[in-house]
């Protein structure tokens, strides 16, 4: 049993840490919401007043916060957790960040012998909920050694990237793939149906093809195709376009900075903006396949 | 035994009629190389002189050539076979053409009570050899169900995508799909490695995410990935740069005539447009790659 | 004085041929709105039942109609033109269509003796009643010679692009290029306003940059800015997105057959092809503008 | 005549400050590069062994410098000239960076009652030598009133953009625009070229249509076509293809912050990207027209 100090308890924050909890661990919460304490309090959290207190004793910190300022903020920024943490305290910072916030962050730990890995997830709430996310790790072996066990309670998949910052890359590469994959796959499906094909059909037909991929597999956009995906629930649920648009932002970023041409990619982000533009923000973002769909009504 | 024509022996057609020879089919050929019709011949083929003399006699006539021009001009020009062929022979075209063409064909031949069902594959020359294509095809169900066995000695997955020219739009919106998928797939990797990522992990990582798709399964376009796929062997073999520029060409008349927007795709046709222009036509068409990694020495 | 046959009064083709009558040419006018042909009439052109009646004693036929087939048909079909008019008779086709069909009616006429230049037009339904039209003519240097002074009567910039069909080409390049000027400029506009800056300042400041185009100049997209345009009354009038959209289409024909890379021109067809999609195809071409700045409100 | 400091002497900086000089300004020039300082201090410029130094005195300082973090550095660093400056000199930043920084930059002045505008400029080299540049000026209305005479100097034209910031937000939108318009004009170039236009014709038309833009009229990418600009010149001279990418670069940072949608600049700066990833960004931004020329040889 280790005792876990966790920080950022939203739709993300919240299943992991009540994972964490059931299988016997003693977590610290802190978070702005009372109502999100209260859940993870209700399955034996304990409730912190302030983050400090919350790692006071802990042997991991794990964080999930919404931007690279937050994450900052909460280690590096005025009383910051650097000045509170013991020596050898293993960082989980699960946030989907900028890498360079990342790796800032920490080498400022690694001045003061606490230890840091990148570990940001997918798989969304109902990964999160089932604990089974999928974990991508940057920083040094022996810190993914260590924190493996503990991720293990709330993923399926844990992977090592490689050094600080890895992680928050390579979230961000599948990330811009992943929004390739719904866009392209999205218009393939309306150009066959407007030619006649029936969905299911030209679906099952490019699952079982070289079009073959995860959105086909799991997560078709075209409504009445699956069940239990959200086009077949008006697009409720799921993750968020505006969420999408968060990190395809994150991966112009990282082009940017590494001179990388990401032709697909950039279109991808464009996309999404305009559809988030047009008021779609809160939709799941499969509701892309409507850009190419809807016909004005 | 089925008595059957086969119009076209290229790389794809060759193996495909003698993988119908050794399934103990007899098998009348038509080409215009002499050394094409000599590899079907040496298995047990018969040679014909014409095309008009190798379907007397079919239950089947199976067409695998370039273009819908080559397809109308077999079956509805002058000494088309369209005077030629008996009531009831089943006509497999098996070329990649415009849908509208196989549409054409398919009414004319029904005019003099000859079947028809366009049948375009995917799997390439390998699939070809090994008798492990996936057919797509439009037509009737009778049709389907009728031209399904001979198929099968061709292939694996046989698919039935809808009415007459179903079967090429479904294999367009297919490849275009593909297209997509590596383009993104290589840009996403570029983007790992221009950020100090190992390719391998990356591909591994985004293998078991919602990245995945086909082209990391099986095809990765990162050299030294994987091993015996065109990226590990200079991208030589495989389908080439000008095939995937014919595919998208056909993709975009459809998009034009059905009004569908296609950003990806149209994106992908011009990458692919492009590379062919840089003098990369006759590369395998995952060396899309090297547009984005290419450092211009 | 001329004894011209005007085919086609439409938006455009009316108050062309209204011009040729105020320049006291002999305008003999078919159309199969009677409306169309009243409002000619009204100023002296006289009607024709059938198009064979309109072309006896022409020395010139000029056709303004809405697609290849079109144009086609008149000509070439069953009681085509080619049947009606006499040796050198000067066609002059204005529509906008695609090049090979220009290259083949011109062909056909050509073994009859019949002249024929491709000769489409820009400008609008405005330069179409000022009579201050650019002509794009493809065709032989004498033909264009002798097309000329009718074709001053309706326009202000008479272009000879080359041969047969040139003229068809070089609209189609203008007008994708148009057509990314449009997109380009509007999304530049709308990221200034979304960094605060005043779009008329913006302009001002682009239009004496190297950002200088003729949409800043003539045909600002972002409401307000400019006075007399689309963007300033609610994007009525002007050129409808559906007719640059079909303008798109035939220049994606001319890329696929040319394998020319259109990246730009082909996202602006994804771009307007969304645009009419979602409702918009009646609006002015500037309203892609929308795309960019609209809240979704 | 003024006292002014003028740093970063580069090729845009050199002869902005000789112009200063030879119009009887006091100019006081720092720069890491002898040979640089030296052709200023030929024309009467006077040499400073510190940026401090070459401060003293100054009525203005002017500052030309390759990225956001020299600027930071050289005004709020350590040793920064925040220490060094008399309370209501006027700092003109003409460097390209990013907004986000000319504001931070302006505001930590401006708390020592030291004024500030960014006044970044496009006109190249050429333009610097002239003293024909164009200025885009962010900050307040009296600055700007007073920076005007000074800029007038070096430039021709001179913009008032909006707020501090508001200069480097015009700039990207119009070098953004900028990108788009080269790449749109040099695709329909070659697409009228592969049909068969001669691109002399081709750009005499679309200048006088709708297509009209900044490159047709004074920077025309196809070479041949126009004497004096970098395509008649093997690409050599100009902008060049990294100084586009930069620009473009802030760009994507200027999108990204605001959220605004931008296909056509994304895909300009991938197009460049790629460009400058083939061995070309030392050559002139017009050279993106081979990307769709070249044919492999």
């Amino acid at each position: 049993m280790a005792n876990i100090a966790f920080i950022g308890l939203g739709n993300m924050g919240g299943p992991m840490a009540i994972n964490l909890v059931k299988a016997d661990h003693q977590v610290n919460v802190f978070d702005l919401s009372q109502a999100a304490i209260d859940e993870v309090v209700a399955v034996g959290g304990k409730q912190s007043a302030t983050t400090a207190e919350a790692v006071q004793g802990a042997d991991f910190v794990i964080s999930m916060l919404p931007a690279g300022k937050h994450v900052e903020s909460v280690y590096l920024g005025e009383n910051g957790l650097i000045n509170h943490l013991s020596k050898d305290t293993l960082v989980i910072d699960s946030s989907t960040i900028d890498s360079e916030t990342a790796q800032k962050v920490a080498k400022e730990l690694a001045s003061k012998s606490i230890h840091f890995v990148d570990a940001p997830v997918s798989g969304g709430v109902g990964g999160a909920k089932a604990g089974s996310l999928t974990f991508i790790v940057g920083g040094e072996t022996a810190d993914f050694d260590n924190a493996k066990p503990v991720l293990e309670v709330m993923g399926k998949n844990i992977f090592h990237a490689g050094a600080h910052g890895a992680g928050q890359v390579a979230k961000v590469c599948n990330n811009m793939l992943l929004a390739v994959l719904m866009a392209g796959t999205s218009e393939a499906l309306q150009l066959g149906v407007d030619n006649g094909l029936d969905p299911k059909v030209l679906s099952e037909i490019m699952l079982q093809s070289s079009g073959r991929n995860w959105t086909l597999e799991v997560y078709n956009p075209c409504p009445g195709v699956m069940e239990n995906v959200p086009s077949s629930n008006d697009y409720q649920g799921g993750f968020m376009v505006d969420l999408m648009a968060k990190d395809l932002g994150l991966a112009m970023d990282t082009c940017v900075k590494s001179q990388s041409a990401t032709p697909m990619g950039s279109l991808a982000r464009s996309l999404y903006a305009m559809h988030a533009t047009q008021g779609n923000g809160k939709k799941d973002f499969s509701s892309i396949f409507q850009t190419f769909s809807n016909k004005g009504e």
